[in-house]
């Protein structure tokens, strides 16, 4: 006999666990399936930036949605240790956004008219606040709002708290195909058995491709490579992330720094490269020169799911199938992840929506605007 | 444009990796496609005896081809070598099958009648040459031929061997489906694109079930999951593995002990449980007191594919399709993989086949024997 | 020429770092001086149960520091993490010190009269609170102040801390021996360099008992053996430390749950056996059957100083030396540290002590107390 | 009561194990004492290349000492592993030393004329053998005999086979000093124990030069650091060792290329750093350009002992004492310690020795020859 749910959630990943967990909690009968391991795909290669400001450019839908994303984890953070008694590491120091030439300075001062809740700091400020830096700076942006977490651990906690409000969650579960049944329920066929379900959520990243063409939905879906390393060193003291040129240094809380990100298009191979380590170097090198004296720690790699503009698609089947879709979340996943799983409860369980939301990350959408 | 190859095969385990290398030998265009990396299931889960003679009972047609497939990693050793400079670590020390009690001793003292190459080692003999063992032993089996290799290291040899002779090789790439296409081709859809070929092959281990049903073929497989650990100790001194009671220790040549492996049937989660690890060090105590002191190194698990008698499915679709399968070698999959790799290379090829072996491997033989 | 230093200390595990933070706060030169890595030996072995009530059993001199030490985890939580940006991971749910039997029950219930703070839980209170424990408890005493930190993160947040305040901390530097100079002060010779130093604090554990011995100090050192274990499981839930029969179980905020230790008397071999895993998983399992199904990640072991009455050796050099002892912290080290480093900090600045305790940990002390 | 033994060497690395295994095969009673573990400082930090011809220039006393003892690894991986079931990984397909411009391949053509056991290789012969280099190299010496083995098996191996012969080794056990007692042995002082022994064997690599200081010998002794990587990849196929310019590339039979070592002087702290990985890289990248695309496995450092000439220092106390030195020996410690291992042997066992030897090695040597 085949096991019946209500919602089975292909991915087990954070945003497949945060649709778990905000489903569990309205007491639905939820089903997860991951064909790996919890977290261990591009959740677990994240550095868990918030980075709503530093990541987003426009004051638009987008950028209200991953405000309201980056807001929730303050009470997710408490919520979720309450049930789980797991730590999701929020960090809420902020970022330095920095400038090496004058003409990226100007560029980020012009960013403080448009948001209010970032400042301008001049070099000597920025220096005397994080002296690792490199005296080469020309000043930063700083972003108080954009602090960080730690993915895996957020991942865990979603987990662990939606397993302990009674969700089912199995690993080394691939999906491979979703039919339907005589009966207007989903098949969702693995080799360990059959499930059948009311809804189904896609919500494995970048491998949701797979399903767009199986479902015949026209949306592009592929690959980014990141590719990070983690160091350790006394003579490094960071209080807030930096970013500069697309990479960033997190100062984590247990000593570590994650340095990322590499962004390697189409690669499907999960494995961090001699040369990618290296431009990161090259990359880090001139904004904190100390980093050369640093150990090592780890590398690891992941693939970032982008969509055809950069934004992630949220929503329903395009026919009214009861599938639904959570993916494309491109470089922003962590920070996405609890408003997704708060949108896609409220899609199933037939609740109000932000119109803007559902607009915007509409799998047929127009894709107006360029990818960033 | 979708990519084209003579043989497509399903997983990239030692099974794959060997049918792999001997395909790519004879200039046959090879791709693999193995959904995680290779050689991390079942394979390198196993500790790589190579135990024909003492996993085996009966002188049948499954002996035949245990044996040959033992003696055929002689000559791999130094192929794989030169091809790839890999070192499969082939150890050739034979192995001793305990006797604990007067009737176990005489259970295996019967043995020596049907094998000639095996001999009983009384006691007084097995304690001087493996001092390590308990006194409490009645005595031994002593199975010359019965050596091991390093799974992972064979492997890698395949793997690499196969590459340098072009085949290709994609991790991080599972499959889907497989369809036949109005050529009369095979279509293997996967997440990172569709691929083509005039052969299929289904080796993946436990997970081939799920091509079974999709290809409407009826034969069991299900997952025994085995739980290992290693040691490491300067008071274990062992020249050959010792097995007893479905439980081994093999002196690995970096001075490690592998220690299997538990049977847990129908558990599809590969990670090893306290619960396992006690239950083995349970087992190994009474013959082998000082493993009390050894440290422990590492402790895995794999899930062996187990078909309804025990024995590999080797052999092409029942209805002629040019599909053909590898899978089902339970605890047997490190000492079959040379010569599978050579019996579906030459179903492919129309090579001249041994009938026994056909019949007996076949996915549509009556299952007469039970399991072991 | 050889450097000079105002303090020198020796050892760089939790206790050493401690000092050196105190010190370094108050602006004094300090060195540290470590034979291996920072915070690897028994600080990195301990669980980091901050267990003031659980551990000690009579409300005197070494309870009292011991609360002192405890509370002192509060400011110090935040203090660190301001300047090194470590995060201890305190937690403070409190501990739950189980009666398996009626005896068991009777004499917790007994030490409620005696502590104010704690209370007697019946074993539906209990059992509600924990589900996961066994249901053949018979209740247990609940100590709401017994939290747990993570000892490698406060010590890498005292040694952060004291090197950005001046503090030069050593690696891989051995100190050999303490000789005095003909000007009075101290010289550490080491495989590196020599250093000269005002005052020196002997901090390295276990290992203290060589300069007890090189200085001709009449007090007992040896070490006592803990091997540690780490599971993970979604099946186990715990909100508070579970004590049972000298055994723990600590719920880590990362999911992983710690079990300890063992108590191996006179070993120096710093490696967790297959005995004492299987003794810690034998003690386990009737308090928690569920422990069978959980992921063994880690094993390992440390050495704990132990003194001949179980409690530290804090204090200066009996003979008016300006050398001073900070070690046989026992299975306190974690517990003990925050307010071992004021002490010694007070010691060398003359400051004002605490009679009771420099009594109590005095190096001549008489130990009438037998050993715990 | 003290624990008296013929010899008590101190140091567990590769050097210590092979006078240790030497010794007992005579029936000699031996201590080896390590302050960590065995085989992990400089000798678990070494690639384990066997080069005497590619690193030494000169035929003199140094070269046919290194020659000597590169040809017993063939003698010692039979015995050591018929002893220890440990196999030493030896591998024998030679070296190329590479030629990027016309002034290095002149100088490289030159060695030629000198030794007749090396050829050199134009850039065809080269690349057709290993087409994974790059083109622009300009030809290589080829150097048949300069092979590679595991260091850290050797090390094991050595150990395992000692302690089978009776030896007893202790870890976790630092000397502090080495004393005459009033019956003429030697009192070895360790926070452990006191040990007596009849002679002392100084072999802890760099740190052997605390105890020159402490024995009143005036011998140059300072580290050297090396920084090493390890990387996979398919694509990258070597059959025999490249070295350039102090860097190779080591094959490994595992599938693994171990690269290497930078070289910092005076530097103590065994970490890998950033900058030393970035100019590995820097320095592989132009004769190996597929590096790039190798996956990064592992880093790691080491300390070599450097004496002031490079050589070692092996032989006696200058005063006549029974303590006997056997370091100093720089990047070639793997390849020298066989037959380091038998001179001092044959110096305690007073049996005859080479005179050139004694002088060469000797700690009162002049140090005529300039620093390689």
């Amino acid at each position: 006999m085949k096991k019946h749910f209500d919602v089975g959630i292909i991915g087990g990943g954070i945003i497949g666990q945060s649709i778990a967990y905000h489903l569990a909690k309205e007491g639905v009968s939820v089903l997860v399936l991951e064909s790996h391991k919890i977290g261990t795909g591009a959740t677990s290669a994240a550095a868990g930036m918030l980075g709503a400001n530093s990541e987003l450019e426009n004051n638009d839908a987008f950028f209200q949605f991953a405000k309201e994303s980056q807001r929730s984890y303050h009470i997710l953070r408490d919520e979720l240790s309450e049930l789980s008694n797991i730590n999701i590491q929020l960090v809420d120091n902020g970022m330095y956004k920095l400038a090496m030439t004058e003409t990226e300075a100007e560029s980020l001062k012009a960013v403080v008219k448009k948001h209010e809740t970032v400042e301008w700091h001049p070099k000597e400020v920025v220096l005397e606040r994080e002296p690792t830096l490199s005296s080469l700076i020309k000043g930063a942006l700083y972003i108080p709002e954009d602090g960080h977490v730690s993915p895996t651990h957020v991942c865990a906690a979603f987990s662990k708290s939606a397993s302990l409000l009674g969700a089912t969650i199995l690993e080394h579960t691939p999906v491979h195909s979703i039919t339907k049944t005589a009966t207007n329920e989903y098949e969702l066929s693995t080799p360990v058995t059959d499930f059948i379900c009311n809804h189904v959520v896609v919500a494995n990243g970048v491998w949701s491709g797979y399903f767009f063409k199986q479902l015949g939905i026209n949306a592009g879906m592929k690959p980014v490579k990141g590719e990070c390393l983690s160091v350790k060193s006394n003579e490094i003291n960071l209080e807030r992330t930096i970013f500069y040129d697309h990479c960033y240094i997190v100062p984590k809380g247990d000593g570590r720094f994650v340095i990322g990100a590499t962004m390697v298009e189409d690669d499907w191979n999960i494995v961090p490269t001699i040369g990618g380590i290296q431009s990161l170097i090259d990359k880090i090198k001139p904004i904190m020169p100390s980093i050369s004296s640093a150990q090592l720690i780890d590398t690891w790699a992941g693939l970032r799911p982008q969509s055809d503009d950069g934004r992630p698609y949220i929503g329903q089947h395009p026919e009214g199938e009861k599938i639904y879709f959570a993916t494309g979340h491109y470089r922003n996943g962590i920070l996405l992840a609890p408003r997704t799983g708060m949108m896609v409860r409220d899609l199933i369980l037939n609740k109000q929506q932000n119109e803007d939301y559902m607009n915007a990350f509409s799998l047929t959408r127009k894709h107006a605007q360029t990818m960033r």
